[in-house]
């Protein structure tokens, strides 16, 4: 089974641009709780470093690309996210972005409201939750 | 009272770049239902042009800027939209998009799923259901 999850995305494309839309219970399988969007980035700056115990998240980049690391404690895998295809971004995987463009602008809808204790944001303590579960 | 109904954003920067949050029921009143976003715009083109019945949005220019109308048959209200601050479109307000950045990202999340049947697209039917309501 792949670690990556693509979710196509639906674009209207017209001369006045192009119109990107995301439905809960549709695209994503979850009211969306919470939003976050990263701008401004630096290019040789990686973030991400942690997997989360139950929330869901769908991630895309809006503008630019990034390179994003998905790893489930057996398998590693690289995605090339950019503007065309969104990634789930399940319970308990590893994740880190990586080669942000000049221009990326990455957004993430998540299934729940900021809490603490769901995140593992220390690889070690990751691969003990991995191998006890 | 102002047509004009501004969301403080809570961002957090620092050399990796700009983190911003917008949380379901708190800095937004609903669950997210729907999300979409305008890229590659035409700073010529502009967009909008409806009012829904029911669905309430919060809208913000992920980067860039643009500028909004905002009327609700009485007041017509012109918005400078930049990153800092969202803005609540409310249910019954006529909305304008206007003069986009090159750069413009523009996104909004929507309290409900997509339904033909709730938008007003009309301006003079819209006036009669400003005055009719």
């Amino acid at each position: 089974m792949s670690l990556i999850k693509w979710v196509n995305l639906k674009s209207i494309v017209d001369s006045r641009g192009e119109l990107t839309i995301i439905e809960a219970q549709k695209d994503v399988s979850f009211d969306i709780k919470r939003i976050y969007y990263l701008t401004n980035l630096s290019p040789n700056m990686s973030r991400g470093y942690h997997a989360h115990r139950d929330l869901q998240q769908l991630a895309v980049c809006l503008v630019g690309n990034c390179r994003v690391l998905l790893d489930d404690g057996f398998e590693k895998c690289w995605v090339e996210l950019g503007s065309d295809k969104a990634i789930r971004i399940e319970p308990m995987i590893w994740h880190e972005m990586h080669d942000f463009s000049d221009d990326c602008v990455f957004l993430v809808m998540a299934s729940d409201k900021y809490d603490e204790s769901d995140y593992i944001r220390d690889y070690t303590k990751f691969m003990e939750e991995v191998n006890n579960g």
